[in-house]
């Protein structure tokens, strides 16, 4: 009971984007796609903004599934990217799990699509390995919510973390303080809530 | 049972955006936020886009109404833009009205916040003064399904004509050959499904 | 298509409150019953604020069905109070058309409980003497949602308008200006999102 | 405007239940089966209650689609029951229209499964001959809500007025002191929350 | 009150199917895929099976848009198909009105994707020249409810019937005597519910 | 098995009321307004009536995340109060694990805006220090359910008990003979259904 | 791994059935309440087919809580029934715990109202006592489905295993061949869609 | 935490297809039938694809339950049929558990309706023996939600694992490359949305 809780740490975490592909995310239907696409960004942007090491794979991306959202390519463009010739569990892949492996980290913050395939085997194979996985779950998608639940069950079991993109960037910033703009602008960008919330009080206030 | 439908021309309509502001927004609950915000942009990327006359107005914008959302204004700067000075229905307002018959347009799409009162009440108005009224409703935003549900029996009872923004930009330019690009663009941009299909499209055809 | 719109004129209109029991309100399912009691109350006090003529009526109170619920007592100690000894259709009660004719206004802003009956038979019958019925939906209540869309249906296809407590406070009052504070109070104490906005609003700005 | 509303007369009002066969209510999935069940036999046993004429008919009731429910049966043994052998709207039925016409009854109450054939074809049938629909729409149900709701606009355009059932036996009733124990009996055996009324009423007063 | 109603005729109808791409098909979110599909299908081999003149139409289909689905082209091999060169509005294109107009049909059975342009479009323009336009509400989808919700307004309201492809195909058939193998084959084969019925039933009686 | 349950003491149970802030309101979307604010008001009232520690917490509140609402200063104007300079988890300010610690209590009922962040993370930390956490479900809130799901699920693996507002209460009061009275307001004021039975049963037993 | 799993033994079970009570029943809104009287009075009908001792329990019945439904007390003449004085976790009362061990069994399949207190408190002091424990949980109702998952989260958290009323038939009647028309027979007057099978095969096979 | 997951090896699995009836069927209402129909047949060509042995088994299948779905019959003509005679838990009956321990498998693929019953009580006593046990959630169905998510959370907590046909599918076949046309006709036949990429991308690269 006073273990203390696996918390994410900026230092210590890496991103996994998998699969996020033109043509695999006709398949999502759990989630509304401009709130999916928003969420997906929002979390690429806040790999980006924690500048933690991130890495891209995809699935016979030269067939009907559709090559990665240029979106998530343009963000990333050094980071590793793993085509897969064919593995479906992107842990198969070795090249996969050396990337991960390079990086040195030993938090994996995974989203994917689909979420029972793209996201859970990778998850559950880290587990079995040993790492701390945090699965960003509005920034997986699958076909549709009894696919989804029991996705998230069978992870949760094996001791994955559910999580969701805001939760994840406020774990790892941990104080306001250490950057008071730069999280606001991550949450002004992708929570219209919140942008409101800036607009309001920058009006009244005279702030920008 | 042979008269013309009334349908939008892109030489006879104007649009009004009523309302769209930072403080009201947080009343909106009919609709995700995400997908509103991208709603009412798409429709504001469309008036832009067919060059329609569009008129924005606010009301109480200093007040905990809060001003209007930054990116209608930055996207049309020199649109005549009523801020009431109390006036609920805009179409009480003399400055709005004039500004409307200003354009010569017969043909009014109206979106705004909320549905019941900041779009209702000028569209019932409007169509008693004999104009055409086509109501945006999924860039319109209110309370709960109840109150939007009710807000649409009223004025489809008076003869607005209830559509979507999608809907809207179809029926405004008619043949695609008009100009697929400029089509093609605002669709890839407002929904995310159909970027997609671009994506995929592109990658396999080597289009841009 | 150039006749006015029928509009709420807070001159020339009656409210009435039909059979919300203590009793009855367990039977209204297809609302959650905080959000219902605040708009009951929402409608209370706004036909208080415009000071209105409000009838209250019931059926049975000292039976199973229960009395009034104390809160709409209290807040009308001298308005007309029709206890029907029996009639369903509470315009089938000499008295209660009698209190109504007395107000001599011609715009009947009605709500109760159930939404199908209590509701919709006086809606129709005034509609039927040449009233203007107003229904607001949000105060009504009944069984679930087939039933109040039925409901619905069949007083709309009779010349009924559908509203909600928030629409009628707004067509009635036409302008801020009238009175800023006594309208934004009405709002603040039934719309927690507009009391936010508020306290959000006057913290910044120092009001009250 | 000032043309009396159509209200249900219990001296002018026959009951017509179309096809609800134990078979075909497996397609029923727009309405919970409990629910649904509870719903029919309400029906039912207020056309008993209201004396009201009632006709029986079911379509192939010896082959899948299965035989009349036996609670049907057994409440009215003396109904016309009219096993069609084989026109899908009744009304194409003459026995069928003859057992309505020999009522002699103007308006006309119908439920039936599903929802857009063997209860809008008969009204639909019986709108255009000058009788009076009303359409009970919580004891008629249909394969979802899409297939209902369009079922619902056809014959509400056409002049059919919908309700439920409790509305149904609210409006032939009129006035409670007509018979309160037989209707309280009707609302305490279908609807749990009234029963549970009477139940704490009873509690506390010593009544039975 | 007296007239007939609007009933279709099998010598007098015509379906027309527009813009079922495998392209378009992923914007279809108001509807589930699986059913989606059935449902298309369901109503393409009703066409087929009441030798109905029917009419495939694409709009840019060597596009993003993509390729009519496969299953209609081979059900339909020698049927009027009108690839459009960019008229949005079927209406638009004068071979698909030649075509309409060369069967001599004036009942117009429609359905699509996506609703609110690809169906409403067309309905409305042959409302307004005089067609009698029955819309086949779950055999056509779009983005959302909203969406769907205001598309039927628009079209109710001009006229046109909203109905479903089961109710198409009983009011079509007319008398189960006409073919009880033929319907009954055609309801196994899109309905679950329907087969389990005659499965059950044939396994006792001993038919097929 | 047989080690007793986690039960409520109100000898050992502290409140934790975090971010409950007008602006941060705004966020929250998978609750009802008018519930969510009836839910955090009831609970407030019950650490009030129950005299149970309070501590009250704010991040940011200054700007555009708003002030506490005024109703919970108003309720506890002589509790802990800590506006934290910066840091998101409350368990990263001294002051406020400080003033927890002088309670001396080892039971912690949290609730707070959002569930993911203000509540997970503070009773995450608690957990792991030894505490015993009642997350009050129905007085926290967030973006929408799958952010609340995956929040719950989180808390839940970690020991955290998902109660509501009522199951607190309940059993911390233990026995309603304590005080039925005070019990009884707590319900009527703050559940509507109960408030009903009560005002009928007062009626009929003229009880006040 | 290989513990056989805690399956429940007619021989070993009992049956508590907590608070099912006039009033209290209003508070029910996570199930609709014609499904919700069928399960209990189904869960009812079982304990009494497989002559479980059952224990009636109930709080304050002669105050607005109201009596136990008259229906339970009919099935149950001469079971333990205990009018709890005051304690609101059933287990705090002596009476109760001692019927219970009066039994002999380790089984306890409990449903009441509301599941979060009346099923969820004295489910953990079972489960903390030895006891292997049953939850109905749709036998069991609450205020909202947050309230209910949060209930369900905590008791399953603990140990207490989560079935439906038709779950804990099947698993007490073991095999069909111990009695074919008792179980149908329960089926058949709980589940209509149960009974429509039997309706349809019946009729087919000349059986009752 | 470093031990291996439990992976699906298609090597080491059997798959248990329990009671999928046409009479049964009527009672699944947590799933469409559109969808669940296309899902059994699903996960019983990815059974036969992969060759996986085949056990089904049936309940009183000459009664009202009905025979086996047909298609499953023939898809399989020579696995290994049990019809029970009476045990409700297939594991009960001998000749299912040897037909089982005769494929030598220790992973046991399991679905069927309905699923608390027919579903649960075999995976319950699988596991309970030491197999791994994975239920395919999306071709078992049930009554409704409450009795889904409580047999899960049943199945879950005695160490099931929850999966969906996709993923069984995906987990089996672990690389794309074991053959591309096989798992992609599996997955073009049952994923309309799979089914339009295949579509498009054959039209732009002339694939077949």
């Amino acid at each position: 009971m006073s273990t203390p809780y696996k918390r994410l740490d900026k230092d210590n975490a890496a991103v996994l984007l998998v699969d996020h592909q033109a043509g695999l995310l006709s398949l999502v239907r759990d989630i509304d796609p401009d709130k999916f696409k928003n969420n997906v960004l929002a979390l690429a942007n806040l790999a980006k903004y924690f500048k933690l090491p991130t890495i891209l794979t995809t699935s016979f991306e030269t067939g009907p599934n559709g090559p990665l959202v240029p979106e998530l390519k343009a963000l990333f463009p050094d980071a590793p990217y793993i085509a897969r010739p064919g593995q479906i569990n992107a842990w198969d892949n070795e090249d996969f799990v050396k990337a991960i492996k390079a990086t040195g980290k030993k938090q994996l913050i995974i989203a994917g699509v689909v979420t029972e395939v793209c996201v859970a085997f990778p998850a559950l194979s880290a587990l079995a390995e040993g790492f701390e996985v945090f699965v960003v779950t509005d920034a997986s998608g699958t076909f549709n919510e009894i696919t989804r639940d029991a996705a998230w069950d069978r992870m949760s079991a094996n001791g994955a973390q559910l999580m969701n993109w805001f939760g994840v960037a406020c774990e790892l910033h941990r104080d306001w303080r250490n950057d008071i703009e730069g999280l606001g602008a991550l949450f002004s960008n992708h929570i219209p809530d919140y942008r409101n919330l800036f607009t309001s009080y920058n009006a009244l206030t005279g702030a920008k």
